[in-house]
């Protein structure tokens, strides 16, 4: 792609709904999407290409970084990006280039170590901060050290200097009724960042000792901020990202996106678009609460988020991208409360693309599309092509 | 697919029907699917997820090796088993890891040692045999020799014994009026191992120099055992093989199945299979009939091996795998009489699969399918998904 990119000034409008596609009820035999009412979807499915996109590969359920990363034009199998990056991104960390991050889990240990509960009973988000404070204060020689509470009994744990390694494994044995592993290096090179990461946790112990529940620790996804390609450069396009949530946003600067001020509401995501509209080439909008509504496993919620979105088409069509695209990071049926790997509903429209003779935007009808069901991965160079921004291949 | 894996209390079973898919007949226009009472498949296919699977590439024509490797997960491209271990095993020959097969031809040569009949006249098993028998009483330092006759004017040739090397170049001119090529190794390492074939082929001579017809061998595809990952490793799954034939049975053998003690009828293959659900997770059912019907390219006697089928469905279903598929390691359309390169009817049955609106089991109405037109090799993630066997991929 990076030989293939011209420049040129049309613009490209990438609308991810997180978690679009769905699976039938069992009882209306009607997928969320086919429930919905979407007047504006389906008007806009008329005037343009449609197809299933597959996130990652067949059966392969993704994760928020890889279906995102996928719709960016990264392959998601060959570019990964660590938990404890993902953790941090979700919780608007500034990560930087010389930190490793892992997850982390409060944990209860007995009085022989042993591990009695890996989530420390769920402890209260506040408690969990409030413990956070104290860890913060631990010293360790030649790095900083960072500790931020996610929710309930999760944290993030970055260690900031020179030549730390993230090649560490695990040190949650995934398991109750035994310790916590020693953090272990699995290169000679993570040697030294691995006697850190068991330094800080021997200090933390001390830290927690009188704690009820959150005693104890264990660490795992250590991860350094990923190396990808950045985006705007490869594809020679000014890139913009408008999330809502964190997550979404550090995987947008993951990619090289310039990430618009966070926060507020869908309505305020909407304004902000429109106010740099001149700003950008390629444009990331993204819309969270179908996944949520999926995830909860409430077919209802994820129905009247769908038509809630439906309500934000007309405006989004109105800034006259040269190219607008419905997709979705992944599916989340409701019927699942969870992530999958169903291929998921895909529009692309153009002033040069085709149209497929259907009018409603659901799987059953996105699947008799002319793009077929075909690799997300593949979503960005479709879009440049169709802005005018891909030059030919070979002579 | 090794990190993804998970271990769950779920059931899988791939029916796997030898050259499932066929070709529209000249007069009817209608394939032996179409041509075929399937009520049991059809009435089955309402309610599961269709496609077409391609077992090697767009055009590609796969032998069963490739066929069911794809199936069990194994990029077919990538992992290859030679001629002379796909003869072996199937003659049933019990081949180890330090062994090197070959498949063989008897052939005819004149008194200058020229080739007259690359195939030694389709000399009479019977023959053959008798010529293996002499022939397996040949000497050779520091190896065991095996001949084994298959049928007609081919055999099998296997050296066992340390550091054999399968780099070896075919003896077979594939033309007639020349002499055979000698061993010829491919890599250095191999050359002790030419060496031993062109001693065994010297003494071979011979044996048989008063033979009439197969006065001669012609020795081709040399192999070794290959190195496949375990697909039960890999996957977490106790897989087991309920197979008559021996290519069969040998194919989930390399694939590191267990396979269920063989010979007999479909009747009892689906009571071996029965009386082993609780000792395994992936279950591979083979079944043979349409592939033997397709290659003596008879129709109508593919049609009612379809049928056949069809009456095991219900059996096949009462065991009441959460995964039920009904798969081709290829198509063989009686209209080619020989394996092709068509895509093949594929079906997948789960509570947690969508339906497709097609009521029909055959080659047009599985392109309609949700699963659309994919590779075979993605056939047994897609299984796992649905039986709730791979964790996320990426968070």
């Amino acid at each position: 792609m990076r030989e293939l990119a011209t420049p040129n000034d049309t613009k490209i409008l990438l609308c991810v709904v997180d978690g679009l596609g769905g699976l039938p009820d069992s009882v209306t035999h009607r997928s969320e999407l086919e429930e919905a009412s979407l007047p504006n979807l389906n008007h806009l499915t008329a005037d343009s290409e449609c197809g299933l996109t597959i996130p990652v590969g067949y059966g392969i359920t993704p994760g928020s970084g890889p279906g995102h990363l996928a719709l960016f034009g990264y392959d998601p199998i060959r570019y990964q990006v660590g938990r404890g990056v993902l953790e941090s991104l979700g919780i608007d960390f500034d990560l930087q280039r010389s930190d490793v991050a892992a997850r982390g889990n409060f944990c209860t240990l007995d009085g022989q170590e042993w591990i009695t509960d890996r989530r420390a009973g769920r402890v209260a988000t506040n408690v969990n901060a409030a413990i956070c404070d104290r860890l913060r204060k631990i010293k360790l020689p030649g790095v900083e050290v960072f500790v931020e509470p996610v929710r309930e009994h999760r944290f993030v744990l970055v260690l900031r200097g020179e030549g730390l390694d993230d090649h560490l494994a695990s040190t949650d044995p995934e398991r109750e009724g035994v310790e916590p592993h020693p953090a272990r290096a699995t290169t000679p090179e993570a040697q030294p960042t691995a006697g850190l990461i068991n330094e800080f946790v021997k200090q933390a112990r001390a830290v927690m000792k009188d704690e009820r529940q959150a005693n104890g620790m264990l660490l795992r996804g250590f991860a350094k901020y990923p190396d990808l390609p950045s985006m705007p450069e490869v594809t020679q396009m000014r890139a913009g990202a408008f999330a809502v949530y964190p997550m979404y946003r550090g995987l947008a600067k993951l990619a090289g996106m310039t990430v618009s001020a966070g926060g507020g509401t869908q309505a305020s995501q909407l304004e902000a678009l429109k106010s740099r509209w001149n700003d950008f080439d390629f444009f990331f909008y993204h819309f969270k609460r179908a996944d949520a509504a999926g995830e909860d496993g409430n077919f209802r919620a994820k129905v009247e988020a769908l038509e809630e979105f439906d309500e934000l088409v007309p405006p989004l069509r109105e800034l006259g991208a040269d190219v607008l695209m419905i997709a979705g990071d992944h599916s989340t049926p409701a019927q699942l409360a969870g992530h999958s790997w169903h291929p998921v509903p895909f529009l692309l429209n153009s002033h040069l693309g085709t149209t497929d003779d259907i009018d409603e935007f659901n799987e059953a009808h996105c699947r008799r599309g002319s793009l077929g069901t075909f690799p997300a991965k593949e979503v960005l160079s479709l879009a440049m092509a169709h802005a005018g921004r891909l030059v030919k291949y070979g002579a």
